[in-house]
Order: structure tokens, then C-alpha cells, then sequence
């Protein structure tokens, strides 16, 4: 060990979701642990992600709320939300969120350094100009918006910037028609911008189930989001008033002008400077490769969450999960595996779109022997009392066992009542065992009784 | 048989949630059916109770979600919300809800009757002047406010009126502190009714958890209602502008001017008119008498719902759940008997108020080893972002097993958050269960996961 040279029993690198999770287990089983991030500590969830953007989404919430009840003429203003008020609670949220990381670092003993980790071999790095050894380390950088190859790319925003604006912008034209594009459009027309989407297949979302999509995609068209799919971007140039960005479609380019462009068209595995390499650390397109045990191709290293190339979703809960197992195989050697089965997901679209198990063309793919339970809700009482137009669910339900194999569904609180599928399907719970229960009545919850007739 | 006389192999009285589960399960097994009722078909929950309660409550979340972001001037407006618009909105929920059930007794074959039942010996009964016989029959003719004892009791409006209001009285006063007064108070508050709550305990709605109810109260106060506890009405008298309502403290009467007077004050078995003892039925204070099969003293005849002098809370599932019950035993002779245990209920305060399973004074009565999470949460993501005060959870979690006792919660979507307690207490789970699956996050639901640590 050179003379500047501090040592570690672990080393975490990343503050977000994987890499606290592991640091505080491992502190807490009495390594000596050190924890580095270059960005403010908390990672993309809870800073610039899940969090803050939801944060964001209570807005969209209240002024969809508003022009439901408008509708019946229940309320009559026009609502005039505030960005910056909004900015500043979320801001509240996301300082204070580093600063108790950065208390319960200290009380656990955890110690932590800014700035950017670069492997220096096998079992040493550097951040900055200080140089650290290590027994073992975790990679937990997460992930980052991919490079996108069209001209003009480097006028594009990115999450951080669009979760961080101290004022938006009259036009905005997101790039892509994932989650990260769905729910920041939400934002961004509840605050009153002209708010575009430039999708490349012919739907938004396309890995949600289809009939479900529809019903959202109708949502956004009704609250005045402006959505092109089968279009790509083909270059964006900057003039003294706008951006002008000019779209490929099938029938020709056009080109519209607008104050931002948001990129919401896909995120990579993070493993900027990191210098994986020096550290014999094997990394492929989808990010860095990991046994069943997290364990990367240096047996001293393991790797969690959105930057590891397993089939966990780039969800913060998966981040923990994998942060937790990392912890435990560096602690007890490999013996504990992470699942993914019946892992719950929401997009907080307004309403809100939620999914787990099996999509219709899995369990067909599959060759499942399976009904399916379909049907737009927005008689049932759920949504009828919130005057709620866009709501549906559909469900897959295993014919011989009568277990659930999925569920996918829009409206109120649907996030909720995805959460007690995901319960069903992770106790193998049959549609009798749900039906049979007597719930909290009326709730959003109680409606999977009728979900599983 | 007289020459007058119809018979049908079951009459259910009642259409509200007992009677209709009832009779459609009977028709469906191929018996000839008659259902009648004296007010408009429904029952109390689909007409003048839990689902028109809820459609008026809708209001009052708006309101509260208005005052939440304008504390933070993310909102500006104050609002002005329609009474008459909001009830136009509930009328197309309650009358397409009878209109929808006649259509489905016309499809499924069952006969229908308007009028008030009457029974006139042991098989046989009049509604209006028609008298018709059966060879069993079913009562689940619901509850009705309980009759107080004080002079002017004759100028209190009841559910079914202040649920059907063309306009809202300025000063409305509402007696009793349960969840009726509660919910009622939030929607009239709401629509800017000035209002008061007089409870003769020391606080609101003692059944349920004290602390959490605490919590409650704090918000009804900070929302502007006026709580008396400890306090009872003694008469209220009539005069040109106002009714005067004088009710004794603790430090002597005091008398206030109000609009309306509704009473919240508690409700029984609505047996009028029904001539019990002509068919030997009999029955307590609580309501008809049942054995374990829901039969009563004249074994043709069979109660379930409200009606019944059962464990069962006053709740809609537990009367569809006796209702199906008891046309089980009347098909197939005594075989199934009701479950109460692991009951999820709600109460509709804004935030809600949710329970199920033991309280803490309950589990100490029965001599459980337990542990107790209890805590305030609107340092809580969920309760944050949406800048919620009143917030909070109490878990009993047994011991030895790590099984859940009982939980009780306050808060933004609290009445889903139960329900997830409502299939981990009624399949058994531990914490370890509920806590080790991957649920869809930042959600209300997800929260369980911190109040079983």
C-alpha cells in the first residue's frame, strides 16, 4: 500500500438506492466502509428521479383534479400553479434528503468523499487525487440518459436539468415516449406549457400492456399533450427566439419550434470514468455484467442496481433488493440470489398506469393457459365519483389454477392496487383467497374483487 | 293458500347490499325470488350511505388539496365549489344505481314489489295490500338512525336528507361524534358551511384507535370545523331565523344558532312495520336475533346486514358477505357461517381514516405479547409531497411470530394501505412476508414496508 494510500474493507461506489443500501449493511456488520458519489448524494431516485418527480406530479394531480370537477361544473376557476413554489417543496425534499444520508453516514460511521471514482487496478481507486485499496467494492453508479446520434443533441435537457428549472418554459418537446417522457409531460402541461411527445414506434410505452396504453394515450390527448409517434428527431438547431426541431415522420419532416427540448429516450448503465477496465471489471451494452450473485468478473467487486446488466427493471425497489444481496454475498460469500419475479411498476401518468407479471403477449408467447379479464372502468364508482374517464384494467388469470399471472390497469389509485396483485401473485394467492377477504369498502383497493369475477 | 295470495319460494325484504346478494344468488340457483323495499332501491349504501357520501366527499379532497398547495403558494385561488352541481352528480350515481338493478332483476327473472313489508303469520307477508306466502324468506331491511331522547328531536335531518340537499345551509350542526358526524362535517365544511360537531365522549369515534383519532381531530380543527366533546344536545327549539340548539358542557349549557341539525348519532336495526312477532321472529335491542347461520327463531326465515344482532360491523361488505351467506344456508340448509375477524374499515375523513384487526386497548384486554409501531408520518414521502400534516401510523405486531395483530392508519390513501393489511392478517403473513416483495414505488402502499420494521 503506497503511503497516501487510505484502506477500506469496502468500498461503495454510488449514494443512490443500491449503493446506501449496502453501505449501511455492511457498516452495520462492522466493516470499515467508505462511500463516494460526484453528484449530490442521494442518487437519481431520490434527487433527480421517482421522488422529486413525483413531487412534481402532485401538481399535475391537483389540476387534473380540477378540470374533472370542471367538467361538471362543480369548480369554475381556471388554476394558476405556481413552477417555482412547486421547485422550492421540491427542492425541500431533495436537500434535506442528502443532508440525513450524510447524518446517518456519520452515525453509522460510514465514511464518504466527493467526486468521481476511476478504478486504479484490481483492488484500489482513485476519487480525485486521492488514491484508495479496498477488499472488496460495489459498483452502484446507476444510470445516465443515452447519447442520442442526431445534430443538435447537446441542446437537449435531461432529467436533471427539467427536475432543477427555476422556471419552465412556454414550449417543450420531449424526445422519446417512455416512462420518463409520459410523466414529465404530465408536468409540464399541468403548468400550462405547450407540451409535445416525439415517439419512434407506433405507441407510447410499448413495453405496458397494449389496451391499457390506449387508455392513457387518450388521457394525455384530452389534457392537450400533442403526441407524434412513428417520428423521430432528426436535428435540432437553435435560433435567437426557439429551438427548432425537425422531426422525420411517415409522411415527411416537419419542423416546430420550442424554448426546451427533454430527453426521455432511454437511459444507459453510468460507468463514466469509472476505468472499469484497470479493474479487470467486464461491462457489456446493457451495463456490467454479474453472476447470479452480483458478483462482476473480479471476484473482490460486485455491482447493483440501474448500472448492472441483470434483468431487474431500472426501478429504485429492484436498486435496494440488489444492494441488499450484493451486501450479504460480500459479507457471507455468495449465497443469496436476487428475484424478479411479480416486481410491481407504476408510471405516474395522471391517472396513473401500473403493471406486474405477465403482459398479454408474454403469457401468449409463454403458451399459458389463461383468461383474461378486461374492461374500461369508468362506470364503476371508483372512477365515476372522481368524474374519472380514462380507467381500465386488464388481468390474467391462470385457468387451471386460478392464480393471477398478471395485471395491468390505469386509473385511481391504481399504484395501490397494483401493490395488492403483487401480494396475490408473490403468495401465489388464488381469485377465490382475494375475493373471499372483506375489504376497507369503498376504495380503490376493494375494486379487485370485480377485477377476478 | 288464499285466492290472493302469490307465493314464492324466497322473499327477500330489502334491497340494499344483503337482500340484493341474496336474491340473485337464489334466483341464479333457480328459485322463484321476490325482493321488495319501501324506498328507493338500493339500500342505504348505494342510496343515502357509503357511495353518495363518498361522491359528496370528492369535494371535500378538492378543497383540502386546494388548501395543502396554497399553504405552500403552489396554489392561489380560493375555491368555490357548487353544492348543487356536486349533488346532480351524486343523483346520476343513486338513480342509475336503481335503475341499473331493476334491469338486472328483470334479466335474471326476480320478481320486484314497492312498498313496506309486513309479516302476517309464519310464512306469510303483505306489502301494501297484496299478501304473499313463502317457503323462506330473508329480513335485511338495513338500519335507521337511532330515535334521541331530547325536546325538537323532530327538527334533525338524517342521512337520507342531508345526502339529498338541493342547497347547503350556512350553520350546520351535527350531533354525535361517529363516523357519520365525521365524514358529513368534511363535506360540509368543505362546500363553506360553517360547522360543529357535538359528541357526548371525550373524543370522536371512540371504536377507533386513540392516537390515530388524535390525529384526526387535529385536522378536522385546522380545516375549520368546531368540535365539541364531552357536550349534549338538550333541546333544540325553532325560531324565525334559526334553530337554537342548547347543549350541556361540562361547564354548564350553552345554546347556538344553526341552519340544520343532522344527526350522526348512531343507528339500529330498522324493523318498522315489519310485524316480527307474527312470524315468530324474534329480536333484541342490537337487532334480529341469528344463530351461527344467520336463522333466526322461525327457521324459514333467515337476516343479514344491518338488521341482525351480529358481530358484523354496520359495513356493506359485511352485509354482502351475510347476505351470501344466508342464501347459501337457505339453499343448501346451514352450512356456512359468517367471519368477521380481519375486517378492513374506513372512515372518509380528509385524509382517511383506516383500520382493521385489534386496536391497542383490544390486544392488552386479551393478553397478546406484542409490539407496538407507532408514528407520525408527514416527514413521510407519501404524506410530502402532497403536503399532508395529518398523517400517521399504529402496527401491533405479535411477538413470536411477527404476524400483524391489527393496524391502524390516517393519512393519503390509508384506505388502500389497509387493504394490504386486510390479506396479510387474513393469509397469516409475517412482516418478513410482506416486507421482502418488490412493490410498486413511490407509493402509498409501498409504505408498509416502514411500518412492520
Amino acid at each position: 500500500m503506497g503511503v497516501n494510500m487510505t484502506h477500506y474493507d469496502v468500498i461503495c461506489i454510488g449514494t443512490g438506492g443500491a449503493g446506501n443500501t449496502a453501505a449501511f449493511r455492511l457498516a452495520s456488520a462492522g466493516k470499515k466502509v467508505l462511500i463516494c458519489d460526484y453528484k449530490q448524494f442521494g442518487g437519481t431516485c431520490a434527487i433527480s428521479g421517482c421522488d422529486p418527480k413525483k413531487v412534481m406530479i402532485t401538481a399535475a394531480e391537483f389540476a387534473d383534479f380540477n378540470r374533472r370537477l370542471c367538467s361538471k361544473n362543480i369548480a369554475d376557476e381556471r388554476l394558476k400553479l405556481s413552477w417555482a413554489d412547486m421547485m422550492a417543496n421540491k427542492r425541500q425534499f431533495t436537500t434535506s434528503h442528502s443532508e440525513k444520508l450524510i447524518y446517518k453516514y456519520n452515525k453509522t460511521g460510514i465514511d464518504y468523499v466527493e467526486g468521481k471514482a476511476s478504478f486504479t487496478g484490481e483492488d484500489s481507486l482513485k476519487v480525485g487525487d486521492k488514491e484508495y485499496t479496498f477488499d472488496q467494492a460495489l459498483i452502484a453508479t446507476g444510470s445516465k440518459p443515452l447519447t442520442l446520434p442526431f445534430d443538435g443533441f447537446k441542446y437537449v435537457c435531461d432529467n436533471e436539468c427539467f427536475l432543477d428549472l427555476d422556471s419552465l418554459p412556454e414550449r417543450v418537446l420531449f424526445i422519446g415516449g417512455g416512462y420518463i417522457s409520459v410523466e414529465f409531460a404530465n408536468i409540464a402541461n399541468a403548468f400550462g406549457a405547450e407540451t409535445t411527445i416525439v415517439q419512434i414506434d407506433d405507441r407510447l410505452v410499448p413495453s405496458f400492456d397494449e389496451d391499457i396504453v390506449e387508455v392513457m394515450t387518450e388521457s394525455l390527448v384530452e389534457s392537450g399533450v400533442k403526441i407524434m409517434t412513428g417520428a423521430r428527431v432528426y436535428c435540432i438547431e437553435k435560433n435567437s427566439d426557439a429551438y427548432v426541431v425537425t422531426i422525420e415522420t411517415a409522411s415527411g419532416k416537419v419542423s416546430v419550434d420550442v424554448d426546451m427540448v427533454v430527453h426521455g429516450a432511454g437511459r444507459v448503465a453510468n460507468l463514466d470514468g469509472l476505468n472499469v477496465d484497470a479493474a479487470r471489471v467486464e461491462a457489456a451494452r446493457g451495463g456490467i455484467t454479474v453472476n447470479d450473485y452480483l458478483q462482476t468478473t473480479n471476484p473482490k467487486i460486485y455491482a447493483a442496481g440501474d448500472c448492472t446488466a441483470t434483468k431487474g427493471y431500472l426501478l429504485s425497489p429492484v436498486a435496494f433488493m440488489e444492494g441488499y444481496i450484493a451486501a450479504s454475498n460480500i459479507l457471507d460469500g455468495n449465497s443469496k440470489k436476487p428475484d424478479y419475479t411479480n416486481t410491481g411498476t407504476v408510471m405516474f401518468n395522471v391517472p396513473s398506469l401500473s403493471a406486474v407479471g405477465y403482459t398479454e403477449s408474454m403469457a401468449k408467447a409463454a403458451g399459458l393457459d389463461y383468461r383474461v379479464n378486461f374492461q374500461r372502468t369508468d362506470h364503476w364508482f371508483t372512477s365515476f365519483r372522481v368524474i374519472e374517464k380514462f380507467s381500465a384494467y386488464k388481468v390474467l388469470i391462470e385457468k387451471e389454477s386460478n392464480k393471477i399471472l398478471g395485471a395491468h390497469m390505469i386509473g385511481p389509485h391504481s399504484e395501490d392496487i397494483i401493490n395488492m396483485f403483487v401480494i396475490a401473485m408473490n403468495k401465489g394467492l388464488t381469485t377465490g383467497d382475494m375475493k373471499k377477504m372483506i375489504y376497507a369498502y369503498p376504495t380503490a383497493t376493494s375494486d379487485v374483487i370485480h377485477m377476478l369475477d
